[in-house]
């Protein structure tokens, strides 16, 4: 074993230069080398590389993003084509192994090429949303939840000036952890995610109860993904400048509709990306180092087509295709706990 | 002077807690009540009150928003209904006089019930926006910068993992104070501002000028109320799903428009209402406190129909309609040194 | 069980009013109520106390510290004259069990209650230092690992300026937890802990190697408790304005032995009470959540004499004698790991 | 003009990169170029040099510190060998001017320089302390204040949990800028500066009324150059382990003094490099720059031996001499304004 490529793939997460440095610094403690492909398998198709010694990695662990870049290209959907190339940039690197850094996606890419015995691939589990299988948090997903949970903290106090309910669109397509996490830590008065339908008359009747107990403002979660039936989608649509129908994303919608059912002044935040903005927290940093070295030593002891999975405080490696299975969503016991803020 | 009544209306503004305990207290410091009318105009109207004591003020000079609640309500909408239950409760609170704390609106409604002899008013300039004329800088204002300008900060790292164009539309309908001086602090690639027409061959050659200088990313600043013209506006139109004419936002447009004409992958964020969330910065807090007090002292000196003025390093007292005359936009040396960074 | 009370004491911890929510929140689910015990045990013993509902637990989840006060009385200090009056309480007040939020002082107290049978008491373990045994994380850890490793982020700029190496001094007299953690997370040139002999020539050695390497400044993180011997205690000391020997704490101490043996310029700070201060990370908020509803159900289902703990992903409960025993300090893994990158 | 000089002296200060980046996008719009020499004078001393293109200084305005390094060497100190070589390296790296950024000593050196004729210098004020005369404000400043104010408001969660009164030590030797403008904007108790003399008794009688009034707690801002008069000294001095009398810092004295005369459980914060750490505000990012660009237009209009000086909203040129002469110290004005909130 003397190099290893590492590349980071998908949307960007906080505490990736985390990793990076982790896996960096541990192989270069047994001598091994990381070269950095550049922009996920975008690099590994186009031969984009820069070699990463410790020296390049010292100062980085608390930016945001991948010093490597990142994309969402995909060898597999032409194969014939890029997997010849993929093989031929690996074996002209002089790579050993590879570290695939990733969401479903990246390590499905990577799933297939270990299992076509194409590359020996070691794959970290990657997604800001923390809805990837197999393993229990995901670095970055914190960071998030954070940034979610200090704009509802600020916005209270906007939000109590007017009188008014905050309605604030978080990230998940799929799975409310974001929505449910930054939420239940921001004590938002109703938390809305995918997991569930959207009740929209037990929404607007607990915002009206909480004004009754005093309350004079509210704040309400609400995930990307959370839906509601196509009743209330006509009622809050709106007709535009030139008479057509105008459909707004979840949050803008939710925020008609409670002004609708309630009367109460309603606004909206989309936070989108400022969700992967900024400077990582303590927790993901040390988390995403613990992957990096974790995924290293992987490599070091040939653990191939496996990928680092957090179990309870424990890093393990499990197979490949556990993560790229079905989404991991909120727990009945979770949203047991949420609901106990607002039901 | 014994009672002195103290309102704020219109969109809430970070250190208007500063300016109520300014007041407050100097006012208390001659013995002369302070009596908080709650949520603007309409608390005038409705006879919503507190009692504000120095005690009741104390810790809330680092809170965002107002402690009195704001509303919108102008009572010159409706004036013989209104006027005589001001005037009446005015009587009934036992005010001596008013401070009204506001934007063009509450300020304009002060000036009318001065001219009309009904009440002796002191007004305070609030807007985030600092675009009233007649003072240089409103209290709040640069609360609001340091947020976007934050959010800028923050966005680089994604924006960079990516090679994105990130566009960050910023408050401003008007005038381009907050995307102005933001943009400029955060160092952003480009800035357009409401006071001119928005250049777009210009903005797309500056980018990819930028990206031929090795720079991975571009951060472009929009004022809300920055317009391009009418053929842009189709080009980037998009259908819903009814197959209707969609448009978003400016900054929703302008990064459709940019990834047209640049093939520069293009994604936007609102700040909307975070830019007024949160505690008010260190600067604000204390000019929001020399307003109050200087608010109070012409109170006590008996000058009304006047407004508290920054002019340079001083306040003084203007008369009201200076404040409620026309918008107060970007000086042109100010811009040139915008366009110094990236023309 | 009709009444449960509920006091915090010993130093406060940054999610401590998230516990407390928890608790009223899920006690009031089943109808009962929460008495909120002020200033700790000396609550207890003069009978101060509020009435907590849901409504007034509402809006306090990011508040730092505790809405009910702490302090550090020990009613184990002077038993026979302050039993009596615990017990006396507790019957005056109507409770029907105690939850105990507190540190090893506190938690002894209540295993010492719950042995005499005279209360029926449950634990809930608070240190921001992590170092109680029995449980994996406390909440209000990651809060202060966050502030001290954006001090220690914060600090670069000006160490790289003067081309300085700056000592953060951080809380842990027994064990390293957030020296060790915000060490790793800021990238630390060097981290100093309670649980191993400072190594000066090691130090000293490897801060010299980063300078070869092209660093210009250093950062060193040391926990309050980290120690050296007596040889350097004596090297370091200065002579104050009278001649007498002087000595500071060990972040001071360290920046004297550093400057003296390698001639790089130092200086250090401390960050002392700063580490508690402020609003909660979400991490902590979640955690402080989850250990109150649990404290809550371990009352309503009967178990006392225990607390809850943390283990892995799952809170259960454990004896409260488990809390009170020895120091948990970081494991070998932890302190290789951080030695992986300034060894 | 060809080639412009320009070094940053003395202490760092936030912003002093918006500083760098505006002189340069400034003087290359004119054709001009900057070398940045490195280390204060010690580069000219040494002739430490970097060229400095628009490209360099992209990105850097949020940074903190300075790019170009700083340092205390004065060559005033051994002028007869240091001068020569000031001017020899002048020559050599081919400058027609010089734009020196610092403190005191710094515009000092520079005035002399001036004076000598041996270089064509212009002047920009910095000092964190904003102490400095001839100029309004300085950059980096509102930053500095904006950290301790922070702190301030952070530290209130934990005073108030234990009851505490928190001294806070803000920088501040000869003048009370960052600790008057800090405690106003915190809210602050009470706050000592170095422009009046420490009056203990009146201190405690305040905090005292204010624990009357209900108040749980006391924040205390206190400057490091605050004194108070030999008595209290010998008061609150200790001895240490040897027997010795042991001097702390004035927070740490003022905290001692603070329990003796008044039972109130007092501790210390000492802010120190935290000051001075970290990204600079919005507005001394501006300000930095229009600092920066206006040095720039000095050295293009040819208005050496004068200094950019912020003197209401405007910035003017004035002679060096006008900084180096006595320390600005806080307004009458200001010093009343401050004691209306506590006196």
């Amino acid at each position: 074993m003397k190099r290893v490529g590492l590349l980071t793939g998908g949307g960007d997460a906080p505490a990736l230069n985390a990793v990076i440095r982790g896996a960096v610094v541990r192989l270069a403690r047994d001598r091994v080398a990381t070269v950095g492909i550049l922009e996920g398998w975008r690099g590994m198709l186009e031969k984009l590389s820069r070699d990463l010694a410790a020296a390049d990695v010292a100062g980085t662990v608390g930016e945001g993003g991948t010093i490597l870049g990142s994309s969402r290209t995909n060898p597999y959907k032409n194969p014939e084509r890029d997997l010849p190339r993929i093989v031929a940039n690996y074996q002209a690197l002089g790579l050993d192994a590879l570290i695939a850094v990733g969401g479903d996606d990246t390590l499905g890419v990577a799933a297939k090429l270990h299992k076509d015995g194409a590359l020996q691939v070691v794959g970290v589990p990657k997604t800001i949303d923390n809805d990837l299988a197999g393993t229990d948090y995901t670095f970055g997903f914190f960071t998030a939840v954070e940034i979610a949970m200090r704009a509802m903290d600020d916005l209270v106090s906007t939000a109590k000036s007017h009188r008014r309910v905050l309605v604030v669109e978080c990230m998940g397509r799929h799975a409310g952890w974001i929505t449910g996490y930054a939420g239940l830590a921001a004590g938002a008065d109703y938390v809305l995610v995918p997991e569930e339908p959207i009740d929209v008359e037990g929404l607007c009747r607990s915002l009206l109860a909480r004004r009754k107990q005093g309350r004079l403002y509210n704040i309400v979660a609400v995930a990307e993904g959370a839906e509601f039936g196509e009743e209330h989608v006509t009622q809050v649509a709106e007709k535009d400048e030139f008479g057509h129908l105008r459909l707004g994303g979840i949050g803008e919608m939710l925020a008609k509709v409670i002004t609708k059912k309630t009367g109460l002044e309603s606004r909206h935040v989309v936070l989108g990306h400022l969700q992967r903005a900024g400077a990582p927290t303590a927790y993901d940093r040390v988390l995403g180092t613990r992957y990096g070295v974790f995924a290293a030593e992987m490599v070091l002891s040939g653990q191939f087509g496996k990928m680092a999975a957090l179990q309870g405080n424990e890093l393990k490696a499990v197979p490949l295709a556990e993560a790229t299975g079905e989404t991991k969503v909120l727990s009945k016991e979770f949203i047991q706990l949420m609901k106990l803020f607002y039901a």
